[in-house]
This record gives C-alpha cells, sequence and structure tokens, in this order.
C-alpha cells in the first residue's frame, strides 16, 4: 500500500486528523504554494459539539460531519486520504500510517483526544463512551433497545438495571446528554411506551469534582445543576466511579448504582502516535509543543488543538482548555507561521483569545458566559443555538439541523428513534482484522523492517 | 421474559411483522374491537422502495423508515413489542418468540422475504444483500471504503478487484443500484476523486433471464436496458452467476469477473416460521394459503403478502407478484375478514387489484405502467417521484425526502457519503449472543420444554 501521490517542487506539509484545528491549517494552507495532505481515521470531519443529540435521537450523523473529499471539492493542492497514523521517525522526516509511509517537510500533529478509563479495562470494555458518531449512534441503538427490553425482560433488578441510566462526568457532555435524556423521559417515554411508567426511569449525573462544568463560572455550574434537578436527574457531586461489575457501578464510598446503560463522558486523553521522544509526553497525554506550537526537541513536527499541551500562553500556564475554539486558532496561527518559515520570516507566539463558553441543558435552557457577560436560560440558549448553527459546515448540513431543531421544539419530539447497525460486509471485516494483525502484533515494527 | 400484556374480553389478533402488509392490517384494525399485538425484529417500519437510494448515499435510514411506538401512539388496543417470531403451535394457538410465548386468537403471519441465496454458502458469506436498512448502509459503507481503498492498494489486480462493481439480479432493485451506482461514477467521482480515471470504475448488472425487469412488458425491459448502457452500465443477459471466490464473480459459462463489490440481489425467499405442517410451504418457501389468506389446513392462522402464496385468484394462478401493493390489499381484505368473522358472517375472497407497476433507472428516466398507459422517460420518472413520497409514512420523512431529491436534483450529487459503523455496546451484543444460544442451540426447543 502507498498513498501514490508524487512530490512536487512544494514542501510537503501532512495533516494528522482533520478536526477543527486540522481542518482549519488546510483550508488557510490553500493556495499558498504548499502540497497538502491531510490524513483521518475517517472520510469525514465532524462536528463534536454536537454528538450528544445524535445519541438522544435528535440528529443524524449525516448532519453534523461532512466528507472530507466533498470539502476539497477541486483544490489541487490538497490530497485526503483515509488512514491511521502509527508511528513518526522524526529523523528520517517519515510518518507510518495504516496505509504505508509517507515522508514530510512539516509535519502537523491534530489528532485529538481519545475517552479516557484511567486505565480501568473492566471500565474500558462495559462503559459506552460518547467522543465519536460510532459511539453515539452505538449508544442510541442501546438506549433504545434498553427501554426495548425494560417491558419484556423477566425479573424486576433486571427492569431496574435497565432502566436506570448512569452518565459519569459532569462537563458539558455529560451536562447535555443529561438534559437531553430527561426531556426524552419527560415528554416522548409516556407516549411511546404507554406500558411503562416513566418514573421508573433513573438518570444519575456522577461528577468527581464539587461541580458540573467546571470549565465555566460558579454561576454557571450553580444554574446547570439546578436545571438539571428540575428535570429530575439525580446529580451526586464529589463522587468518583472505581469500577463496573454485574451490572452495577460502583463507587469509591461503596456505593452502587444497577445499571445497563452506562455512559463514560469522564475525561479525555491525546491520542497517541509512536515513537515520539518519550519526554515531550506531558499531562494526559498531550505532546509538550513550545509557544509556536512546535513539538519540544523537533524541528519540523508541530502538534495543535486538543493534543498538544501548551504551557507558555501566560494566561493558561497550564495548558489551554481543551475546546474547539483552542484548535481553530491555533490551525490559523500556524497557517500563518508555516507561510513565515517558508519566507525565511520569524514565527509568531500563540495568545488563545477567549471567545466565551457555553453549555445548553434542555429547551430554552443553557448557560453560556464572555469576557464580559454571563447569561442564563433562554437568552443563553438562542445563544448556543446560533453559535452551534453557524459552525456546521455546509448548507446543506445547517438546513438539516435547522428544520430538525424546529421540528424538535414544536412536537416535543426526538424522532429518530430507529435502531439500526450498518452490517459490515465480510471484505471489509476481512480487511479490517488484516490490517490490525500487520500494524497492531505483538511486536511493533522497528524502523529497519519498516523503512 | 414475556410479553407482559393481559388479556382482556377482546379476541386478540398477533401480527409477525410490520411491512406494509402487517402495518395496513393493525390500522385498520384500529378500534374495531380487537386487542392486536404487533411484533417486529426491528423497532420501526421501512419503505423498502427507496432503500437503493439508502445505499447509494442518497438518503439517511431515518427518512424511510418509522418507529412503530411513534405510529402507534395514543391507540390503546395496538401493542409493540420487538422481538422475532420462532415457532407456532398450532393446536394450542400459541406462538414462540424471542421474548417469550404468547397464545392468540388470530395469527397473522406477515414477515415477508429474506435474500435467497439459492443455497451457496460462500455467495451468502461474502456477497452483500440490499434487503434491510442495516444491509444498505453496510453496502454504502463498503462502497465507499472501496473506493477510497482503490487509491492505496498494493497492486493493479486488487484495484480493478476493488472498482468492479457488480450487480447481481436485473429485477427493479438491480436496474435501480446500478441506475445510482452510474450516476454516482458519473457526478460525484470525478469531483471527489481527482485522483482516480473514472473510467476504470466498471459497473457491471448480471441478470439469469433474458431480459431486466421482467415483472413488467418488453418494452419496459428494453427501455431500461437501453437507458443503463448510455448511463455506462455492462448488462449481462442469460448470464447465471454460480460462485463467488479469491474475489471473482463466477459464472456458469465460465467468465469470471474480479471484484470486491458483490451486490446480491437475486431473488427473495419468504421468511420461514418453524413448526408449520411441511405440506402448506410452496415454491421459495411461500406459505399456501386459501383465497382468504387463510394457511392451508389450519384454522386460525392466516398469512399475508410476500410470504404467501396464493394460486386461487383467477388472474393470478401462480401466484401474486411479491409486490408492495399486492400485502397493502390483503392486509386490508383481512381486517374486514376479521371483523366480518367476529360477527358470525362469511369471509370474502381476495382479488388483486394491479395499480401499475414502476422502476427509476436515474435522473429523468423511469419506466411506468399501468392499466391502459405505458410510459417511459421523464414523465414515468416524475409519476415515480410523486408515487413515492405519497407512500412513504410521516410528513416529516415526506418533508426530508423531498429536499433531499430537490437538492441532490440541482446539485448532481448524493452527498451522504460518511463510513459510519454504529458501535455495538457490549452490553447489546453479549445479549444477542445469549438469545441466539437459547434459542437456536444444536437442539431445537420442543414443545414439552419450552411449553
Amino acid at each position: 500500500m502507498s498513498f501514490n501521490i508524487a512530490r512536487t517542487d512544494k514542501k510537503r506539509v501532512v495533516i494528522v486528523g482533520g478536526g477543527f484545528g486540522g481542518l482549519k491549517l488546510a483550508n488557510e494552507l490553500h493556495k499558498s504554494g504548499f502540497q497538502i495532505i491531510l490524513i483521518d481515521k475517517n472520510n469525514y470531519h465532524q462536528f463534536p459539539p454536537l454528538i450528544y443529540q445524535v445519541a438522544s435521537s435528535g440528529l443524524e450523523p449525516s448532519s453534523i460531519s461532512f466528507p472530507f473529499r466533498k470539502l476539497f471539492n477541486g483544490y489541487k493542492d490538497i490530497h485526503f486520504r483515509m488512514a491511521e497514523a502509527r508511528q513518526v521517525y522524526p529523523e528520517k522526516h517519515i510518518l507510518q500510517t495504516s496505509i504505508g509511509k509517507i515522508d514530510y517537510d512539516y509535519l502537523i500533529l491534530a489528532a485529538g483526544t481519545t475517552s479516557n478509563f484511567f486505565g480501568n479495562r473492566r471500565i474500558e470494555t462495559e462503559a459506552m463512551p460518547m467522543k465519536t458518531l460510532s459511539e453515539a449512534m452505538g449508544l442510541r441503538n442501546a438506549l433504545l433497545s434498553n427501554l426495548e427490553r425494560s417491558i419484556t425482560c423477566a425479573t424486576d433488578q433486571e427492569r431496574r438495571e435497565l432502566l436506570n441510566i448512569v452518565i459519569v462526568g459532569g462537563g458539558a457532555t455529560g451536562v447535555e446528554i443529561a438534559g437531553a435524556i430527561a426531556e426524552m423521559k419527560r415528554y416522548v417515554i409516556p407516549k411511546d411506551y404507554p406500558e411503562m411508567d416513566p418514573s421508573n426511569l433513573h438518570i444519575f449525573l456522577i461528577e468527581a469534582g464539587n461541580r458540573l462544568l467546571a470549565g465555566m463560572s460558579t454561576e454557571a455550574s450553580a444554574k446547570a445543576e439546578k436545571f438539571l434537578r428540575n428535570m429530575g436527574v439525580n446529580i451526586y457531586l464529589n463522587k468518583k466511579v472505581t469500577d463496573y461489575q454485574d451490572h452495577k457501578v460502583i463507587l469509591e464510598d461503596g456505593m452502587e448504582i444497577p445499571t445497563r446503560s452506562f455512559i463514560w463522558v469522564s475525561g479525555v486523553r491525546a491520542n497517541t502516535i509512536g515513537n515520539l521522544p518519550e519526554e515531550v509526553i506531558g499531562r494526559g497525554g498531550r505532546i509538550q509543543v513550545d509557544a509556536y506550537n512546535q513539538v519540544k526537541g523537533t524541528e519540523n513536527i508541530f502538534c495543535i488543538g486538543d493534543q498538544c499541551l501548551m504551557t507558555e500562553d501566560k494566561n493558561y500556564p497550564n495548558g489551554h482548555p481543551q475546546l474547539a475554539q483552542v484548535a481553530i486558532q491555533q490551525g490559523r496561527l500556524l497557517a500563518k507561521n508555516l507561510k513565515r518559515l517558508n519566507q525565511g520570516k520569524a514565527m509568531r507566539p500563540f495568545r488563545y483569545k477567549n471567545l466565551g463558553t457555553m453549555a445548553t441543558v434542555g429547551r430554552n435552557k443553557a448557560v453560556a458566559e464572555f469576557k464580559t457577560v454571563k447569561t442564563q436560560g433562554w437568552l443563553a440558549w438562542i445563544l448556543w443555538l446560533v453559535v452551534h448553527l453557524r459552525s456546521i459546515l455546509g448548507v446543506r448540513n445547517k438546513i438539516n439541523v435547522l428544520l430538525n431543531w424546529i421540528w424538535s421544539y414544536f412536537t416535543y419530539d426526538q424522532s429518530l428513534r430507529m435502531i439500526v447497525y450498518a452490517r459490515k460486509a465480510k471484505e471489509v471485516k476481512d480487511r479490517e482484522e488484516r490490517e490490525s494483525k500487520v500494524h497492531w502484533g505483538e511486536e511493533p515494527p522497528t524502523t529497519d523492517n519498516i523503512l
């Protein structure tokens, strides 16, 4: 296998990951004299802030994703390849991927994060994360099939397990999915499941820290908590989940909550890439970069977005929050800096400009805060809608999401309640297995046998 | 496990399958004094005529499906259960299902058909059928990932295999998916895959009979063939596929076509239900019924739609074509007949009223024929659009499909080109495995140990 991309006289920029940061960078480098190669393990860009609405049957995956090839229609200097990055060989300027190796002049890591299970294998196997569209669809299917199952299951104990929904992690994602499920309980379940007593369905939101939405003000935290409690969500703060066994979430203080819907949104860990010097890996697996997003100790490798850790921005000595805005701003600046490098000019350091943060809890309920303004409730909710709608790529997707929202708002309905699994063709299954054997065997390939 | 539905003083009608026939029957029996229980292995009704557009990235599954529970909102006499029928015990009036047993006064089998691989295990394992939404999504994912793969694969032979798309079966589904892929080749591939020479992508449509669309007039067949040939589809008539080996479709005459996109739409076989007397199973596994859709030799079991074989309609001595219209008309009449039975009146025999047949080939190209009118081309295409749009359930779905069609028409684009697999939660996987062991173990359960 190979990339099948010929070298030109232009410098080659290889970007790993087409999330907010990587895509911004690629677009800003377009038409500025580079050969740009973007690789991503998916063939589409996705919009993570709305993934929870896919999980709660409010939106289709296609409404918040966009195929890279369509984005780059007609761009002769940008090449997309669906692949996973494996190892980097800095001294040879070569990146090894699932579809072969590629040499680069500049390598940009923008591969984001993955769910962090803090080393607990049982939680990793049993819990349902919600970081990707695939996971969100799987979660949707599991929630719906647990509801069906609760009606016909054999014992009361199993019914209790099926009707308890436990969400671990009180960040924005946890708050948003808790709110969405609470609305489903209130508006959809009584109509769809006349044979069920909705008061038997319990939603738990568990947070290890002392407040929800730790990234926002205490005012916002308190308001979000109040909103959720009013919607019937059981919130436990200062509680740490230590295990999951026999369909029970087990907490550090000995408390147990029986559940078969165990949602894990309790933190992230940066995606790894093999063969980087160990000393550049910082807290949460994040790759340490200098003020120009250059990976420490390397010449031509950069890292942007959630995957990197920059401690040289004076307002953020412990690193930036892992938010879309940081990635976008870093992508934009890095594009400028690469152009400057090419012109023999000095690069400019990164300073994060906080444009505000927000989280939605439910109909007419959100919290938002900007430099000078803090607001909660209806206005914050409208702001949230506008900001997110503006940020979704593509006119068609914008229309789609808007129509879905309007429809749901007036009908009190999340209507995509179909349990559908894409059946995997044998050819695809075989290929995946073959590739995982080649690349992830017992012994990681050495530089010698690969290059 | 159990159904958890108490008996009332009303007679209980159990319907297996919520396709066109079963759903029509349930809706027509609503408010007429029965207790109606509909079981289906999915939690949604689907619209098979448009499944090919899901496979070809034109529509989302949610646009052509509708959750049963939403359909039955507020209907106190209709109960839905997600379950698979296993065996029937006619003498005890009991149906055994994946969620336990249920007793009935009337049992209606409306479980439709499944793909027929004519006993070839290798074809069954390797080919991609397109009967269900899951299969259509799997096919979409496989087609898209094969295109990606064709750019980076190691050998020319593999590239050829990845770029040949072989469709076996020249009925309406085969013609429609061939047309949709041909349009993708023409309008989408050149833009999305600048590194690919579209002329290397070959579409083959193979039919064992001597014409396409055997259910329609020879005029329609000829026109559909002409349309497809002009769109660049390679059509082979009178060719029988006998095997698939080493990524090659093997034909009876020795011809071989290398392909990794092997689509099988070559015929159907009625779904089976255990423990029915062998003599009632007719051609294609269809259950033989009398003129009232009553299963021969039983008292209170009926079968409607694609799953049944009725030879007593004088215009259709070999049975009806397996079409939506037949199922709908049989469902409607059976509802009347069950009401008549309840009133001690005699049932009325079924006569199929042919409302016409149609198939679409591509933009502005379709074939349609009614009792007095045959038309091909633009007018047929408009008729096809109107008829199908009218038949889709739900205002929201109609709007969705219409907007998608308008968008695709003007942009020449099928824009849902994301490869997404729903990740299955371990809990769901475990449950499926457990259930399949309980119900499909080595030894089928006997009447004694089950009841």
